[in-house]
Parts: C-alpha cells; sequence; structure tokens
C-alpha cells in the first residue's frame, strides 16, 4: 500500500483493494460490495443495527443513508431507537468522564464503553415519549412493531432523526426486541393505564412481503444479536439473501450467531448459495465511515466513468 | 496449581482458586459465588441464556438447575427454546460433517459452528407445535410470552425439557425476542388463519413483581443479546442485581453489550454498588459445566462441614 | 452434557466428549490426544510456552511433566523462565491489589494482569543469578542457549523448578528469545564487563538433531508468538510435526502466527498432511490443568483397563 | 460523523475525532499523537512490528516513514525481515488461492492467512542470501544482530526494500527473534561450514546507548510479541517511553504481553507516569495506512497553518 498526501477516503481504499489481503483487503471488497449493492435498483438493502451504533457516532451516516435512498429496510436494536429519540428530544451523548461506575451511578451517568449518558436527558425522554405515547393510543389500541415506530416517526420533527427520516422516505423499521430497551420499558409503563398493545409476530407478514416483493435482498449488518438473525431469516422462505456484508468483533468459536461467519447462513438457506457475502473483522464506528464513504465515491466515479 | 491423579473437579478448581490469577482465579471466584447464590433461599436467581446452549450440550445441566430449585427465572433466547422443544419431539443435534454450507444446504441440514440439525426433525418440530398451538388458541386468544410458553410446557410430557420442567417447578421463562426463531415462526405462520396474539409488552408487570417481591435478586449470564439486557434491566426499579456472573467470549472494546463488564451495569443501576460480579471469559460448554459441578459439590461440602 | 456430585475432572470431560460440540467438544478431543501422545513412546514431546505460564499458576504442572516423563523438549519466551527462577531464588507472584499502575510503580510492583511481582524479589534474582553467571563464566565463554540453560538448571537446587528439573531429567529448554526477559538484561549487563557469548543460531543444530532423531514429534502450544513459531517450523526438515494441540485466546483473522490455525502449518511442511491437530480457544490457566489431569486420567483408566 | 463526497482521509478522521468514542476516538486519539511524535525533533520513535505487517502489505509505508525520517529505530520479528528480503529478491506475496492446506502444501505454496508465498521465491531467496552471507563472513566472524542486518542492507540495492532504506537511513533494526525465520534457518545452515556468529546480547548495548541518548522515546506497536516487549524493556533503564501507540486485535484477559494494556507497562517502568498512551483494537493493515495518511496530512496542515 502506498500512502501519499491528500489522499481521499477511496484513495487509501483502493490501496488496501491492491493489497487484497487480510482486514485491507476484506474491508476494499466489502466497500465494492456496499456500492454495488446500493447502485443496483433490483437490491432491497436492509441494515441491521446492533451495538451503540447511534451513541457511537453513526446516527448521521445511517440517517443520510436512509434519505439518499441507499438503504430500503432497517431492523434495530431497541437502544439504537431510544438514543435516536433521546438527540431529538434534546439528549446528548458524553465523554470523557474518568469516575467509577459507582460514582457515575450517583452522579446520575450511564456509560456505554466511553459513552455518557444523563439521567436528566431520559426524564425529558420520558415525559416526550409519554405525550407521544398517549397521542397514538388517542387513535390506535393495538399496532405492529413497524406501524408503532412509524407513528413515533411522525410524532418528531428532527430531521436528523434515524426514525423521522426513515418515515418520510416510507423505510420500515423493525424491532423485535423493542421491549427491551427504554423506549419499551416507557411503553410498558403506559400500558399499565392506558390500552396499547403491540403484536409481537405481526411484523412478520409485512416483512415476509418485503422480502416476496424483492428481486433481492441484501443486509448490511453492524453487530449481531437479535436484530442480524432477524434480518437473515426472514429472507429464509425465499431461500435467503443475494449478498450480505458484517462488522464485527465477535468471534465464531463458541457458535453465537453474532460471531457466525456468514457463509453458515448458506447451510440455513438464509443466504443464497452463490450469495456474495464479506465479513470485516473490526470495530463499526472505524470501519463502517470507511465504507460508506468509499462506496459513495465509487459510485460516483464509476458513474462518471460511464457518461 | 497441583494436578493429581482422580482429581474431583471441585478440587481442580480449588486449585485453580489457590492459584487465584486470570482465568482459573475468576473462574474458581464465579464458582464460589454461584454456590453462595444457590445455597441463598433470599436471592432469586435469574438464569440468561443466549447463544447455542442447548445444542451446545447444556440442555440437561440447566434442565437439572430448574428441577434442583437452583434457578428461579429463565431469560431466554428464542433459539435455545426452539432446540429444546426439537429434542423434546424426537429431533436431536448431528456432529462430524465436513460438508461446505452450501451442500449442507442441499441436504436439509442447518449448521451452527460445528453442531448440524436435520430438516426433517424440524418438518415434526412444525407438525407437533402446530398442534399445541391449536390447542392453546382453543383456549386463549392474547397471552404474554411467559404464559404462553408455560402454556407450551403443560402440552408436552418430556421431563428432560427445560420448558416442560421449568413449568412443573413453576420457573418462569421470558423470551422478548421469541419472534425470532422457528417457533416464533411457526407462531406467525399460525396467527395468519387463527386468532393468537402475543404482548411485548406484557410480561413486564409479572417481570417487575418478581424484582419487586424479592429480597435479593442475581443473574447468571450464558452469552449475551437480549437476554443479558434483558436480565439486567428488569432489575433497574430496584437500584440493580445484588450479584451476577457472566460467561463469554465477546470483548468490550466496541461497546456491545454482550462484551461489557458487569461493572459498566452499575452506572445503569442494573447492578447495585457493592454487588458482587464476576466474569469469566471463555467457552460456556467448557465454563458453565466446571463451575456448576464444583459449585454443587462446594455446597455439598459446606454443607457437610456445618453439620 | 451431564453433572453429577463428586465428579471426577475426567468424568466431567467425559460428558464433554460425549456432547462433542464447541469448546467442550475439542476440549475433550484435545485431552484424548494428549493422552494418546503421552502415551505413545516413540512421540517426541515438545511443549512451547508464551504468555504468563508460570506466574498464572502453571509452574508446578509443566515441572510435574517433566518430572514424569512426559514432556522430552521445552521451548519457552525469556519470561516464563525468568519467573521460574525467581520463584527458586524465594520471590513470589502476590495478587489482589487495587493501586493503579502508576502507584504500582511507585511502589515497585510490576503487573501482568492480576499478578503482581515485587522490585526485591528482582534484586534478590540480580544477586543471585550474577553468581550463577560468574560460575558459569568460569567455565565456558561461548555457549548455546540451550547449555546456558542447563547450566543455571546445575546451579539451583529447587526440586520445584522446571528449569531445574528439565536438567535433571536431561530434557533440554530451548529459548530462541531469551535476551528478551530479566535473565537475558542480566546476562547483557554481566558480558560488559565479562566474557560470555550466547550464540543464537547454535541451538538449531542440536534441535534439528532431535527431530531427526525422532520417529514423531508432538507439540503442545500455550499461547504462541516466537516459542509456538519456533517450535514448529524446527520440525520443517523432516516434513513437519505428527501432531499438535494448541490453547489460546488469540485470534487467526490478522493473520498473525499466535492466532493461526494449526492446518495453516500444513501449508508450510511445520505439520504433516494427515497429523492430529487440535486447538481449544481458552484461557490457558483454565484448560491446560484440565487437559493434564484429564490426560493423566485417561491413561490411568486405559492403563488399567487393558491389564 | 458526517460522510460527504470527495472526503480526504483526514477528513474522515477528523469525523471521528468529533465523535470522539469508542474505535473512532481511538483511532482519531492515536493519529494526533503519531502526528505529534514525528513532528517533535526531541522525540526518538521506534516502530516495533509482528505479525504479518509486510505481506500483508504495509512494506512500502515502513519503508517510506523510514525514508521521511519518521521512525528512528525498528524492531523486527524475523519473518517481517524474510518477507521483505523475499520482495528485493524478486520473490512475491499471492493471493486467491482456494485449495487446502495439505494441497497448497503439494503445491510448494505456504499460507499466512489468506496471503501465499512459493516454494521457487524462497528458493531464489536461499541462493541470494547465501551469496550475501558468504560475503559478510568474508569480513566479519562475530557480528551482533543489528550489525548483521546493517550489512544485509548494504547488499542489496532495492530502493523499496526496509533494510536497505534504513540502511541508507541509519535507521537501525533490531531483531531479537531473528534466527526464528527463513533468514535464521539459511544463517544456521551457514554457519554448519563457516564461521558467523550473532551474539543474541550484543545488541543492548547500543539498544540502550540510543535510549540514553534520546530526550524522550515513543514507540509504535504493530503485533505484540517479542518486537513489542523488547521495544518498552529497552527503555526501563530510563524509566520507560514518554509515550506508545499500539495496534493489535489481541486481547488482555489471559495476561499475554500482546494483549496487555500500554498502562500495565507503567507498572514496570516501561512507560512513565503521566505517558502518552493509545491502543486501537483492529487490523493493523487497515488501522496502520489510516494513522499514517492521517497524521502526515495532519502534521502537513499545522505546518501551514502556522505559517
Amino acid at each position: 500500500m502506498n500512502v501519499g498526501p491528500g489522499m481521499t477516503t477511496l484513495q487509501l481504499m483502493e490501496e488496501m483493494g491492491k493489497s487484497g489481503v487480510l482486514g485491507a483487503g476484506r474491508l476494499y471488497r466489502a466497500t465494492e460490495l456496499l456500492a454495488e449493492l446500493i447502485s443496483d435498483e433490483e437490491t432491497t438493502v436492509f441494515l441491521s443495527i446492533a451495538g451503540p451504533m447511534v451513541p457511537g457516532g453513526l446516527r448521521k451516516i445511517i440517517r443520510d443513508l436512509v434519505a439518499g435512498g441507499h438503504v430500503d429496510v432497517i431492523i434495530s436494536s431497541g437502544a439504537n431507537l431510544t438514543h435516536d429519540l433521546l438527540e431529538s428530544f434534546g439528549g446528548s451523548h458524553y465523554r470523557e468522564h474518568n469516575e467509577t461506575d459507582e460514582q457515575l451511578c450517583q452522579m446520575g451517568m450511564g456509560r456505554i464503553g466511553d459513552i455518557y449518558t444523563k439521567s436528566e436527558d431520559f426524564e425529558v425522554f420520558e415525559k416526550k415519549i409519554n405525550t407521544i405515547l398517549t397521542e397514538i393510543a388517542g387513535k390506535e389500541n393495538q399496532l405492529n412493531i413497524r406501524q408503532f415506530l412509524t407513528e413515533i416517526g411522525n410524532h418528531i420533527q428532527d430531521p436528523e432523526s434515524i426514525i423521522h427520516t426513515a418515515t418520510e422516505k416510507n423505510v420500515p423499521i423493525f424491532a423485535p426486541g423493542i421491549i427491551d430497551c427504554m423506549l419499551g420499558l416507557q411503553l410498558w409503563m403506559f400500558t399499565q393505564e392506558n390500552q396499547l398493545t403491540l403484536d409481537a409476530a405481526g411484523d412478520m407478514s409485512e416483512l415476509s412481503d418485503i422480502v416476496y416483493g424483492s428481486k433481492k435482498v441484501a443486509t448490511i449488518i453492524l453487530g449481531g444479536g437479535l436484530p442480524k438473525h432477524y434480518a437473515l431469516a426472514s429472507n429464509i422462505l425465499t431461500g435467503g439473501v443475494d449478498a450480505a456484508i458484517q462488522v464485527t468483533l465477535d468471534r465464531s468459536e463458541a457458535g453465537s450467531l453474532s460471531g457466525a461467519p456468514l457463509e453458515e447462513a448458506k447451510s440455513w438457506a438464509k443466504a443464497k448459495c452463490g450469495s456474495k457475502l464479506v465479513t470485516v473483522i473490526g470495530d463499526a464506528t472505524i470501519i463502517f465511515p470507511m465504507m460508506v464513504a468509499g462506496a459513495l465515491d465509487l459510485i460516483n466515479k464509476n458513474g462518471s466513468k460511464s457518461d
């Protein structure tokens, strides 16, 4: 690899592509595949997000991918949606604290690695989400999780919000484990005195319609967990995804799905035989911005080439 | 450490305790803590299971912990429940295949690491679970997930089943992401032509009653994911768990909850200040059997000592 | 797996063998292979040790394997030899400190994970090793590293020492990176005013004689690094080892040798085609005592069976 | 983070810096520190390289850092030096093979992850290095390892070679484990019939002169192993390095030095109290090119700012 002054991210990644081996090679192949998937109008692109992607600084990149029409379906952990709303409601993510976890607790701060949250931001979150829940429950008593998230997207006006932008762009958000986050906790407390039921199985019909209605499906997997499995498993009825990219630091040996090689998905018909699969081992807060920057520039470059 | 002929597991672990450092030290401290938690009648013991714990050979150990009254609440991924039922319905987990994932797919075999499943076992699963679903829907149209799993436990007779044994022993099973497994898929397909709604938020009332009704709560965490978060987060209302043990190969640097140190839970009031927390880095199929064997023998030893 | 009261380590591991998958399966297969290698009189058994194996509590197990005639060649990092001598000279490894690394430095304590050393122990080490170096230099001016370590073994009387026991049992110790530890530092300072040269290339003749003189060679690899590579590479002239077991927490994706799968050694003729290779992912302070306890009991069991 | 069209690597990394958390934050801080270390004329910069850095595509980046006067001392594994020479002698690193390791062996190809080497390239290496060894032995019978590598650098003319460029720029290369690589193997075979002794302890005087002669020392650590330890330990006599950056995928829990946090070095006086220490968890073939590209542009930017 050659590193020169003023190099663009794409130029650096093309150096990685020329080297072609180890992490650098995998990252370039993932970037090429991402460019191909985004450019291909026949491919429905899923994005699954688990782990602290929104608190970790990827909110705007994900929001912009949705706004740009590059992502068609989001499958998220509850926590990333909670943190998206937290910021829309005026809260923030903080850094550079040296206190112990016991001290943080007494200060009312929650820690995610080296990211910090404030309980007062969650108090604002609580009030604002309750207003929205009251409005939603005024119209509907039973919703699928996807419908519920669209309703929330309709009730917030923050153009930087992933949920709001997804609603604007008709990009459905699925969150099968939504109950397991602050948003879910507020929902449950709300339902103690109000009528609002989320149907856990209800989203599957809509999701399977999307899968059946797509010529090709690809999924980009940030972190593992439930969103990874749900994104892959929802494609089982049509024989699996046509392509997938995963970014993870998890490992495979203990058999957990989060660290499982994408190849394994072929055995379950969650990825088609012959599908294009690339895994990059690394921290998504480093790898995903590079991959997106590289892929978007690669599309521009290829586009202007073909003109 | 000293290794002698015919050593019991407990004796070997006591050698690890005398060494007291690195993994060996952590494993012994986790074993001591497990013995203490099991012995303490004031402690409600949660067990959270994610990753292939049932396919990986821990089914009987978990079932026996439930049967012995050592675990009071289970929080599971959907997959572990599916695999528990798969075995109760006559299916099995297979090993020693050398085929590629594409070949396995054509043979109708799904792979989890070096564990293999057969699609014909899933076909039997499909038929049997549908019979049970029909019976359940004949009685109830809306259930919480915990109630739904208890109903299933009532409909199977396999004494080796975790679900059945938990039902017998009144040990509730929570599975917030249940929709994301073969059991969930069958449930969804069933609901296309039948009326049966699972309320995603419904379990929280029951779970919070358990937490509020416990003098102390401890959680044993195998794998991370949604079950780990749910087990810890459900204790937030009372200031967090009093003790926790986690076994994982995940790492902490990218900020995912699965790899997060238990200390971090203190900042969120998911673990109490002063709570006893031990993490063992390793493969749960090795670590958990050792820990359980060691803890049960330690209880016996301490019990006979005090006589 | 089934866990019962008073279970021996071997019984527990046989349960892991019956399960046969993931870490538990790999650990049982490694244990079976270790028993086979130890029992086979035609196999020369190498043990390579890197990482804090002596400070981590494995000193006596390794010493006993040597004393029992189960290990024929040791390839060690310099640090493990330094720590073996440190204990023979009356020093120790300490635990349960909560100070920061800056505080530890001011207290004169060095940290290895959760293991602590005292500078006063190193001062004793310094004096005693200098006496020995003076005696050695009185006899020889140039030595291979193996010869140098044998000389040291002759000068200490601690029956618990790995170096001393290896000398007694004519088990050669190789340490290609010996210069990079406290022992190496003392050696260098000694040579500032005395004549004593260690020939870096000199050991290879002896090592290659051992390899050529063996019907079969197997290597047990704890940690990776230089000792792993040296153990494997020294067998390249005869087409590679016949068997290998490695215990590591390192991973393979970035291409480092420490995390490399043993299969890769076949491509380099460092492991024979058809050789028996087992990797266990885990902390050696947990895995290796189990494996040794299990293997020795398995040999006893099989021995008494055949009587 | 914001990703825009045609973004330079530095702009992308500045976005990571603004986010400031998890891997992205650590990478930006490492990049800032690297820029500071390179710019500071009072700091002697060590670079330690273990793992397949040359085969993995970092040869030119390392060579250019040396040529640009940004690195003052190299501490390398033997393998990286062998692979540098292999390329200078006309050999190459290959990719995109799908054969098994047993097939590769029969084809005469060695594998490092997804990098492949050819035995015929090693045959050329063997001939050429023997010519050089003969020439060196014609002049000297005993050399330190550093002197030996400088002699080699004088005998090759490849401007792309790290060894040659280091010789040109008077950048010493230390390789305490040099015997453990193909270069070491050839050296040993040569010494069977020729007189040429490498003194294992000899380099320490020169290295300690460098350390004592430096106002400040910083070390950049790619991979761990012997080079990491040697780079840190050589600074123990002056109380430790003033700054260090490490890039690794190894983890800390089992206590190995490769995965050890840099903080631990403070307890050993291998890093000064108050020293600047940054670890980035990731694959060096991705992280290091980014860090170097970012740091060099940051220096340019800051330089032109101050004009």
